[in-house]
C-alpha cells in the first residue's frame, strides 16, 4: 500500500492505532506530561519549572542513510537518536520529540510503520514523549526530529548544561564508548561487502543503532562538569568547536583513545585515523577539573576514558600526540555540503 | 555561488555576518533569551516557569511554493508564518524557533540570504529568536521550521489555551481577517497569468506573506475564549477537526463569512468555495462564551466577525447555510497526499 493510496489522515490514523494513540484526538484523551491531546495545532508541555532544551536533526534518504541497506525501522531509531545525543551533550533530560515527514507519493505505508517502530522504541528506550509534527508529500524521503529536553536545574539555582565553551586550561578530556565504529561501519556498508563477522556486525550496528549517552550527560552537570560535546563530526573536529568556543588548546594523548577490538580486528591500519576523524559516533566528550571528571568513571554504566588535557593558548588548537609525536591530522570530519 | 562551492560551515558563517551573530560562537556571546551562545549541541532558553508550546512545519520546493514563482526572501517568511499561526492558535507567545534546511548542492548562496532575510523579517515582526537549527545536503530544497511558544499561565495558576477539544453547545464561532484569499492567490500564481491590478497582488501576497494572528490569539484566552485553530486546511475542514475533537455540531452562516473585496473582485463567482475550502489562509477561529468572543471584536487591531455557532449533537457535523438553505460542500481543503 502507498502514502498516496491511503492519504494523510489515512496515515495518521493508521499509525496512531497501531500504537494505541487516541485518534483524531476525543475529548479527555490526554498524553502523558501533555496539556491537551495529540492533534491540535500544537504541543503544550505540562508547565515546570525549568530551563528547555531544544535541538533538532535531519536525515536524507540516499544522502543520510541508504534506503535497502538501512532497515526503516533502524532510521527512525536514528533519526531520534542523533537528536538525545544533543541533549545528552547538554547533560539535559530528553522529553518531548516532534516528528516531520516528507514523504514521497510512492513510499509505502509498512514502511512508514516500520519507521514509527523504530521511534517508538527510542522514545520509550528513552522515556521521551512522541507529540505529533507534520508530514508532507516531497520528492525525497526526509526525516526531522526536533527534540525538547529540560536542563538540570538546582532547587533555588540557575539552570545548568555542559557547554562548548566552558573548557578552562587544566582541565581533563574525556570520552565515552569507543570511537570510529560507526564509520566502520559506514564503510562495511557503502562497499556493499556482505556483513557476516561478530566484529562486522558489531560496527554496522554502532552506525545503524547509535546509542545516546543520556544517563553519563546527567550525571557529568550533577557532577559539575562545565563543557561537553557529542562527538559527530569527529572527534578531532569537535574538540576544534570546543578549542574555538572557550579559546584554549586541547592536547590527545593518542594510544589513550578508546577503540573497539571489533574495529582493530576490521580495519587494523586505519581503526586510529577511524577513531579522529571518523564522525557519527554519537559518544560524548566530557571536560572539567580531574576531580569532577574522574569521579564519573565508574559511576555510570557508560564507560569513560581520559584521553587528554585543555591548555591555555592565544590560539585556539587540537593535537594528537603519540608518545610526544604529533600524529598528523586529515583535514577529518565532516563537511555536509563541500565534501564526505 | 553555490552552497557546495563554500561548505556548510562557510554558509553558516556568512549567514552569521550578514545579521551580526557572533560565530563560531565565542567565550561570553549569548543571544537575547538563551542561556549559551549559539552554535552549541543545542539551544537554552531562559528559565521560565511556564507551560511550553511547540510546533513544526515543512516547506518542499516544487510542492507548497514554485521557486522562480516565489521569492526566497517570502520563503523564509512563510516557513516561519504558518508556525507562528500554530501558537497563535493555541494563544501563545512565540519564542524560540529552529531551521533545518535540506539543500541541493546546486542551491545559490544569494539564495539563502534572501531566505534568511525573510526568516529575520518574520522573526522580527513577531518578536521570536533564531535559534540555529541543522543544514544538510539533499536533492530537493525543504525548510523544516520549529517554534515553541509559552502558554499563558496567571499567577499561581494553570497553563491556558485555545485547543481544539473545547468547543460547547451554545458557544459561538468567529474568524479573523477574510477567508480565500490565500487560495485565490494560488489559483493566480498556477495559472502563470500577470498579476497586474491591486486585487490581484493582494491575493498574491495573502498566500506569500500570511500575517499570524498572534495578538488576537493572546488577548483570546485573556478572554477565557476556550477554542481555536488556525485556518490552513480550510475553513470547513478545519471546522470538522474541532467538530471531532470536542464532539458537536457546527452551524455555519454563508452570508457572514468575511470576503475580501478583492477575492469578489478576482473570482466573482467562486468567492465563497475559496472561502469555504481553500486552505492557507492562516487566520484563526475562536470558539466560546458569546460574551467572551463578541468582546474580542474591536479589543485587538484583528477584524473579528462571528460567523456561526456550536450545537449538541450525537454525531460529529458542520453545515454552512445561505438563508436557511444548506450549501453542498465540496470534499474541500486539503490532503496533502492524496491530492490537492
Amino acid at each position: 500500500v502507498l502514502v498516496s493510496e491511503i492519504g494523510e489522515f489515512g496515515l495518521i490514523r493508521l499509525l496512531a492505532q497501531e500504537f494505541a494513540i487516541p485518534y483524531p484526538p476525543v475529548k479527555a484523551a490526554s498524553t502523558r506530561g501533555l496539556l491537551v491531546p495529540l492533534g491540535d495545532d500544537a504541543v503544550v508541555s505540562q508547565r515546570r519549572d525549568a530551563a528547555v532544551i531544544w535541538t533538532t536533526d535531519t536525515m536524507v534518504a540516499g544522502v543520510h542513510f541508504l534506503p535497502g541497506v538501512t532497515s526503516w525501522r533502524d532510521v527512525g531509531w536514528k533519526a531520534l537518536a542523533v537528536n538525545l545525543s544533543d541533549i545528552a551533550a547538554m547533560g539535559g533530560t530528553p522529553n518531548l520529540a516532534l516528528v516531520t515527514l516528507v514523504l514521497p507519493a510512492e513510499f509505502r505505508v509498512e514502511d512508514a510503520v516500520e519507521l514509527y517502530k523504530g521511534l517508538h522504541e527510542a522514545a520509550t528506550a528513552y522515556d521521551v514523549t512522541l507529540g505529533g509534527g507534520d508530514m508532507v508529500r516531497g520528492p525525497t524521503f526526509c526525516i526531522t526530529v526536533a527534540l525538547s529536553g529540560l536542563a538540570y536545574t538546582p532547587r533555588l539555582g540557575e539552570a545548568r548544561v555542559l557547554s562548548r565553551g566552558a573548557a578552562r586550561p587544566g582541565d581533563v578530556v574525556a570520552v565515552s564508548g569507543t570511537l570510529g565504529d560507526s564509520a566502520g561501519g559506514v564503510r562495511l556498508l557503502s562497499e556493499g561487502a556482505p556483513i557476516k563477522t561478530k566484529a562486522q556486525k558489531l560496527l554496522r550496528q554502532a552506525h545503524e543503532r547509535p546509542q545516546p549517552r543520556v544517563t553519563l550527560g546527567k550525571a557529568a552537570v550533577r557532577a559539575s562538569v562545565r563543557c561537553g560535546i557529542d562527538v559527530s563530526d569527529g572527534l578531532v573536529q569537535d574538540l576544534g568547536h570546543i578549542a574555538r568556543a572557550s579559546g584554549v588548546g586541547i592536547r590527545v594523548d593518542g594510544a589513550r583513545v578508546p577503540v573497539s577490538d571489533a574495529l582493530r580486528e576490521v580495519f587494523p591500519s586505519e581503526a586510529l585515523t577511524l577513531a579522529l576523524s571518523g564522525g557519527e559516533d554519537y559518544e560524548i566528550v566530557v571536560i572539567g577539573a580531574r576531580a569532577a571528571v574522574e569521579g564519573l568513571i565508574g559511576a555510570t554504566d557508560t564507560p569513560l576514558t581520559v584521553i587528554g588535557e585543555v591548555e591555555q593558548s592565544e590560539e585556539p588548537f587540537v593535537v594528537v600526540e603519540d608518545e610526544g609525536r604529533r600524529i598528523p591530522l586529515p583535514r577529518g570530519g565532516w563537511d555536509h555540503f563541500s565534501g564526505a
